[in-house]
């Protein structure tokens, strides 16, 4: 039997990756002092390696697969095999964002303002390429950490951060004068791996049911009742990617509507149904979404 | 665009009123430090406000719409809009009572037996009025919290106080000997601003979804596959007030029954529909009925 | 009206069961310094007690019936009767196992190797019937806790002690050498309360609820539209046991499929029916199976 | 035997008053449902009151003496008598300043200013006679808390808050432009009590320990051994008000010095004794100071 | 190299106890994980050993000595050697009581009015004993916990429980109609151990230091100048058995006095000390008094 | 008037570091969000920085000096002046090791085993020049953490570490094979700082204040009452680096004896005074040792 070595983000990402994979169908149990996290799948073993390192590790084999943001894939410069993205945060369903931020009250507009200047950050060799690219000298040192912090205390000029919301940044007196990548957790694969068929049916496994279950934290079931004569009108009001599953009710002249559809949208849908005629409203909760 | 101030209720309602807003729809973000919690409407603002003082900014435009209780906006006498009652506490889905206490060993059996005594309460202005129209002479004092102890520490000789199951009060060797009010959380909302178009349309909004959220706390999605003969037998059993939604099946001679139930009768009503004949029964939680 | 005196376990047990109640339908309400909770059904009385000594006071009558391990019944050797098993723990679903233990390094293979020697366990009884059965003669000492280290320090030779999946007893450098007992929760009732229909009729409700309770746990909601000529396919793919619910569709040659299947199969079977045609497939969640 | 009742302050004075009596010498038990805490000395007994509240009851004599805020005893206009200062707050050991805040960007720069506008506060009544008594008319409202947000989320135009370092008013968005009143906690006592010679006793004998522990805080021990020859340097470094204890050592030619200084001062004072010939250094920590 | 097996109680005294040795000058080191403690003392090695089990193990052999409560000693009837009492409980530093404890409306008044009921506790050996020797016949249950809810739950008639101040036992309804034992930690022996001069001398070490720890819990210097005059008036204020410390001034007709008293008179002796006369005053802790 | 520039290191030291500076005698306040911790003295400001970065922005200048670990000196390479060693980690008074760990299973022995091998660390310059130095050709990579878990997960061959106890190393199933550098928290300072008299003189009193906390928290005082028959015996129990205080009592023939001596040796200490004659011993804790 062929076992598939899967890398999970230690950190940040850890508790919801691990939340996702369950709400996917496997159960992880783990231990403050271990490093290789239980799974209910003896087809998969599984290590918690960090999101920076992730990458170097599967191109070289060591992992067949592992779940790391696109950043740091970016930064490493691996030969690796993206399967998916998954967009989700530590506190959120969004991507984030590296930024070049800078003092509010500088002059500086742009990473060309920064020439001669010096910037810290994490991600050093995504951050050199950016600047050489635009033919703009700068020095770029590398940050344990609190690099927000770092241009307040007159340790640097600049800094290129990642952030979800910007209130970090704004909290220490920066504002954003550039933004240099967008990220997001990606699957990624061994590409040797990937050429062994039965490892290639367990990664794209993973990835069908991630996907999944990540499309269902966004989404909920509504159903209603509705007399045949609104039908047009309903189903005009339902987001037309998701074709309604429409059944006869036994009670002449009414069908049961059924959909799938964004939470982030249902305050506005519902207040539109109900003018349009449908009856017994009912939204509930979804694990999946396939 | 219109943008509609709505205050929140700080304190002991406040984490369930934002759990209730997001069932509804709406993503609240608090942070330790701030009054003025995010939302992810363009068209509303929100303010943390307590809920003693809700109504009296509600009345003055401040703010054009709030979440109280009923107890506060009576005890502040405000001219506001009641758009509706959402009944809930903190912990649990009740009224809670404003009720008159007096030590268990004392002779006072109601009201009027309290003539020329000293009472602490939180709800002077009510309290006064309550005793005034009974024809009652008393000394109402303002109590700043604790009022429960007061009487054991001989500071006051009764109480009005806010109780859901009285267990406090019990702890504290009092009983009830009069019900002054019963009270719950109230969408309230200012004269003017119900008669902006545009700011009643989204009060009404707040107000369908809430009542859509707080109804599917206490209801459940009962389903299940009934013998067409047996169909009457079972519809009998579910609550009139929900019509099942019925739906053929393949298999001739079976219907599907899908009803809304509340969830306090389910532990009755299943074992009955057992014995009636139905098979593969299913309960699954809602987030919202409309 | 005729109460029932009600056991539940008190400790390690206490919330997960408390939990399960809710989801079978009965809200219970403790406090810290009661041994009393509260119920939301008049019908029913609570105590919290041990499981080690539920079964004395439902045999004797002082409770109707109660919640406890198959192993403490067996233990104090009650004669009560058995109404369901519950399969589950403080952390999972599964059933513990009592098991005989020795040090990793020792050349104890079987119960028969320790002859002579001195074993410790909180279930002295079970344990010196289970050695005399065996002809084996040892002394069995009562543990008040920890008896996982006993060994270790030099206090006894073996141990007899619970476990779900064997880590503590690992982490203490132990191995199994024998399984002396499987247990789980039961449901367990006094024989003359059995004998009083009202009383009877109450304990069944119980029994029914909590098992589709438990059963819900494991399992999910899986719904999908298939295309008529795949409908065998797909059927063929859903376990046995389950029949699904077919309903026709409004649109011509696709049906709703629905059926309940244990989570523990979904990420197995959902690539499977993407692969025969299926269609938004969705997951949803359970309360209640029965 | 005459028994004192005191009150402690419940709330955020409660620990630190509770910890204060502590090392005063009085071991004082709360339990988190009593307003009744024990105390180790059965000539007194205590109640938890609110600071706000407790001059008021002292006054009336349901207290024969009790701790609270200099701001509350004004607020309330009570007749007691006050005993002495104690000078700590919750974190610190520095007197907290009601004061006048207005948002930064306003050009309120005094109470003048203010004629005509909006003042939220907790002390309606220290608040109105300050700007009567400068004939400033402003409306005065109550606020039940969170005073400090009021201004930003238009409920007002000024706050009269506590505080002690400004930060809370600062993260607010608020500057500071009077100092209405500088408070800290006192003892004070019942009039017919302090004339009652033994409750005069014991509520003089809770001062005198209260202070003693109070100095302590800010205090310490220093010790050292001094060349003769040094001596009148040496002692001309330690503060004047605190005549150091000398004493004479067995070797010749050197004396022992100890003193009590302010903690404060210590990392200014040691570098000179150094200096000026001192040896063996220590400084030690103090429960009292009398 | 002799090394001395101490076995330190697992559970409530756990803490005090590893605290305790630190004051007394071991340092211990526990891991949530581990039964064997570590310590800095290349001579001793450490076992966590539940309280109701030590005296066995030291009676064995398998410890040398032991710290436990003088009531397990005396249940377990273990032929050990009692080096000396360490008063100290979980919370305090008073004994703690066996008690008899009955409903607070039972006419119960003594172990006689027993006769012929059940009585639960965990001690069940010297119960058993007690009211065998008062000729009592009486049912002796042995409770796995939770024993003072087991009257009011109708499941026993009385119990013997252990008690600090009663508090807990009035909560749940119950008196105390008689005391059976008083109870403390001691250090306890083995006696093999004692006749081993090395192991004789570690076992003398560590009781003299725990003893002087346990000594200073309750102790406070304290220290003060006073006029040669006063000198007589203020020895005889200080407790006798504490001969006070009496250096000469420099300054002429001052001495300096410094005594070790305990920490529950220092509240009535300074007041007295500075009527005399006494200045400067100070109180300072301690680690140890020997 | 001039302010020195303080970086206090953030992380792991953080809490500790801030705690001695406080028994140095400045107050250090940092609230969640800020790297500028508040301290009160005007003459120094505070940066919280990482330990790694410290010596890299003390070398240019942006901080006068700054509390870091030797190992991140050495690592950097920075040109810095060592004021001081500060022996103390997060948990304990010791130094901490950087070690060469492999496989307990492996037949690596030293580092020169490991050539051809990849090494994981975070001190890659440092080890990189100590294989270098050794003539070792290996890879080193720079870990972002978990390192210890490495070598198991099959990422790389050895790790280079810092441990105080080994016991993470011991738990990850790894062995010491070489010991490479100790390292403890050190005051550093720019070089341009030092040679500015008024930052010179204000380094040199942190210095000498942290040195004299430090001290103390290894040291006690210890005083005892000691006949004059017997004081060379006492004075030679005494450690001798420590000359003990001696000075004359009113008592005819006993003499007070007072010394300062390391906490680890008191339990040593004390049995042996008791013998030699010395009355009323008591240990005092102490503050500042200078």
């Amino acid at each position: 039997m062929s076992v598939l070595k899967l890398g999970l983000p230690k950190g940040s990402l850890e508790q919801t990756t691990i939340d996702l994979m369950k709400k996917s169908g496997w159960r992880i149990t783990t231990s403050s002092r271990s490093y290789f996290p239980g799974i209910d799948d003896s087809e998969i073993t599984c290590s918690l390696v960090r999101a920076q390192e992730m990458s170097r590790y599967v191109e070289l084999g060591s992992l067949d697969c592992g779940i790391t943001g696109k950043d740091w894939t970016a930064e490493n410069g691996s030969d690796v095999e993206v399967i998916c993205d998954l967009v989700y945060s530590k506190a959120s369903f969004r991507p984030t964002r590296w930024v070049l931020a800078v003092p509010n009250e500088s002059d500086y507009n742009s990473a060309a303002d920064l020439a001669g200047k010096r910037i810290s950050t994490e991600l050093v060799g995504f951050t050199k390429r950016y600047f050489d690219e635009r033919g703009v000298d700068v020095a770029v040192e590398f940050s344990w950490g609190a690099t927000e912090a770092k241009v307040a205390a007159g340790l640097c000029d600049a800094v290129v951060e990642v952030t979800e919301t910007g209130s970090t940044l704004r909290a220490n007196g920066l504002k954003i004068i550039e933004d240099l990548m967008e990220s997001n957790p990606q699957l990624i694969a061994n590409k040797a791996a990937m050429a062994d068929p039965a490892k290639r049916k367990k990664i794209d496994q993973i990835a069908l049911l991630m996907k999944g279950a990540l499309k269902a934290e966004a989404q909920v079931g509504l159903k209603m009742n509705v007399p045949e004569a609104a039908l047009d009108q309903v189903c005009g009001l339902l987001p037309s990617l998701t074709a309604p599953t429409i059944s006869h009710l036994r009670q002449d002249g009414w069908v049961s509507v059924e959909s799938i559809i964004a939470e982030s949208v249902v305050r506005e849908i519902i207040p539109a149904l109900v003018s349009a005629g449908a009856e017994g409203i009912i939204e509930y909760p979804l694990n999946k979404v396939v």
